[in-house]
Order: C-alpha cells, then structure tokens, then sequence
C-alpha cells in the first residue's frame, strides 16, 4: 500500500511535468507564430491547448482520488493539494498561450509593426521561470523556487517598457494603433505567464517548507504578530 | 465528531461567502472610484485587497487542516477541493480590482473620456454573476450555475464591443490614446471577473454533481468516450 502510493505520487509529478512541459511549449509557439507571421502555427496552438485543458481534469481527478483512498498526511497532503493548484495554473498558462496566438492570428493579416519591440525577451523570461519552476517542483528545490519569484519583477517592468513604448508608437503613428495595441495585450498575457509560474514557484516552497510565501505573508507574518521588521 | 465536522464545514463556507463579499465589493468600488474620479475611493481599494490575501492564506490553511483531520469523502471532499479552488478565484477577483482601481487613480490626472463606454453595465454584469454564483453556492444549486456560466459570453462580447469603440476613439482622436487604452484595461479586467464566476459555477455544478463542466468536458466525454454527439 505504502510503495503504491509513492508510485501514485510519482505517476502525479510526472503528469504535471508533462502538462507544464505542453504550457511552456505553447507560449513559445504562439510567440513564434507572431514573431513568423505563420497562420498555421497559430492555429496549431489552439488544438494543444485542447490537450491541456484534457491534462487539467485529468490530473484534478487523479488529486481526488488520492485524497479520498489514501488520506495523505503532512507533507504529502501539501503536495497533492499544491498540484491541484499548480494543475490550475499551468491550464490558465495555456490560456495565455492561446490568448497570445489569437493576436498572432490578426496580425498576420497586417504589415509588421517592428520590432517586436521586447516582447520575444519577455517570452524567453516568461517561459524561462516556467521551465525553472517545474524543475524546482521535481526536485523539492525551495531555495530556487525563491529566487524565480524574485525574477518576476523584472518581466513587470519589461511590460511596463513596451507599454510605454507602443503608446508612444501609437501617438506619432496613428496608423499603427491596432497592431500596437495587439501588441500590448500579447506583453501582459507574458506578463501574466510570469505570474502564474511565480504561483508555481510558491507552491513549491509551501510544499517543501510548509510555508506560504504569498502576498509576502512571511513579512506580513514577521511584521504583525512578532513584532519584527 | 461527525456534528463538529458539519460545524467546520459550515464555517469555511462562511468564510468563503465573506471572502466572496469582499471581491465583489472590491469590483465594484474600483469601477465606482474610476467613475467618480475619486482618488481616495481608488486607494481604499488597495487596502481591501490586502484583507482578501490574508483571508485566502486562512481559507487554504483551514481547507488543509480539515483535509488531514476529518479525511473526508464524497461530496465533503469535493466541497473542500472546490473551496480551496473558488477561494484562489476570489483572490484574483481582488487583483483584478486593484488593476481597475490602478486605471483608475492614473485616470484621475487626466480630462474624462466619456461615456466610459459599456463598462459600467460590464462591472454590474459581472459583479451579479459573481454574486449569484455564490448565492449558487451556499444553496448547492447546479441549475442556477449553470445558468450563470452561459452569460459569461455576454460579458465577453461587451469587452469586444468596448474594445472596438474604444480603438475608433483613439484613431479619430490620438489625444484619446493613453486614456482609452486604460479603459480597454478595466474592460479586460472586468471580463476576466466573470470569467472567475464562472469558474465559482462550475465548481458549484462539481460539488453537488461531482461532474466537470469546464472546457465544456460534458460535450467532450459524450463525443469522445460514448460516441454519441
């Protein structure tokens, strides 16, 4: 019973990896798709994404059936109920990507705004702290998790600078008003790619340490009821 | 025991209602502060958010307890799932609040671009769903739920139609841009909040039917797995 459970929680890990795997895999498509200009990948995104949200009831039912039949305790309760969310997240990462291909879809249709201004570095560090976030996950790696938080603030400022710089585009250019736009709402799906992979990497701390380190509620903690800070 | 369980679970969805309270009152302050141009409104929203992220950390560590505690089954188990679900909805409800009230504040410098096109009827649109939803919820009231999920593209089309408006306005009048686009912001936050109802629905179909509406699975199952459709 025991040695079947674990293989249950392996079979869990290796189904989310392969879920995160599929979410990272469609942000750089749909990105790719825009920065080629090609109709056909952006489509192709569209039918991952199906797989995903497949992958999403999936993995949610495999969480309650462990639940139910081998009521986990401690670390391991943290574990399965950190999947559930994690399975949440990387189904709204999809979404992004899905999101971000219908941009695509549209501007294939008009002539390129360019450069992609920093929407191709935005993806890479999106996608980065996906694929780093997930590694922590398999390994119980509380300390990386950490640090991939930390890097989130870098994406919000980049999309705060293509922000500014496509307004600007678009007042000097009002021609260019519809693809810039497209453009910024592709920087703030990345953005919110950026986000949920920071989710991510805080379930993995809550699993390792069972300590929740969202909404700085460790300074919230420090700060409220001990007096520090 | 069993009454002490039945005690805690009344408890949570307590907890939960007054949560949900909170994130819709959130929504509606925001779009309040952004029509009255009222700054200080703007900012009161900030520090309700903050309350809802303490509430989130009580609920997920309250649905954890109950979890390694009573070992739930059936449907106790799928109320706790949904909760700890439907309890990270209403925290982004919140941040979706924060973002408005944000548009908001910036808005406040600058000369109204009025009407504010269709998003006050957005913000009370998607406000009652969530609303209902929760109504929805302390019933255990599939049918209203799934009502619920199908006016969700009402909201979807209104922020197409904003959308669109609000792109003429800035290509007739540059002038406009920096304030339209904030307002395609709030748009797009606000139909992300009832894109979150709907997800409180769907949980509610799961808890009283233990049946996955979402990404439309009914259609999916009946399709792929009986052969009929």
């Amino acid at each position: 019973m025991e040695r079947h459970f674990e293989r249950e929680l392996e079979e869990l890990k290796d189904q989310l990896l392969r879920m995160g795997g599929r979410a990272e895999a469609i942000v750089l498509k749909s990105v790719d798709a825009l920065r080629r200009r090609d109709a056909a990948l952006a489509n192709e995104v569209f039918a991952d994404d199906k797989v995903i949200d497949r992958l999403e009831i999936d993995i949610d039912d495999r969480c309650l059936r462990l639940l139910a039949l081998q009521q986990p305790m401690a670390r391991d309760l943290r574990f399965i109920t950190a999947a559930l969310k994690i399975n949440n997240d990387l189904e709204r990462v999809g979404d992004h990507g899905v999101n971000i291909a219908g941009s695509a879809l549209r501007l294939t249709e008009q002539p390129l705004l360019k450069p992609l201004v920093d929407i191709p570095r935005m993806a890479e560090l999106a996608g980065g702290m996906l694929h780093e976030a997930l590694d922590a996950f398999v390994r119980h790696d509380a300390e990386t998790a950490r640090r991939i938080c930390r890097r989130d603030d870098e994406v919000d400022s980049l999309n705060r600078q293509v922000f500014r710089e496509l307004v600007s585009y678009m007042v000097e250019d009002p021609q260019t008003i519809t693809r810039a736009m497209e453009l910024i709402l592709v920087a703030r799906n990345l953005e919110r790619v950026a986000d949920l992979a920071t989710n991510v990497a805080e379930e993995v701390v809550f699993i390792a340490e069972a300590r929740v380190i969202k909404h700085h509620a460790e300074e919230l903690a420090s700060d409220e009821d001990f007096g520090r800070g």
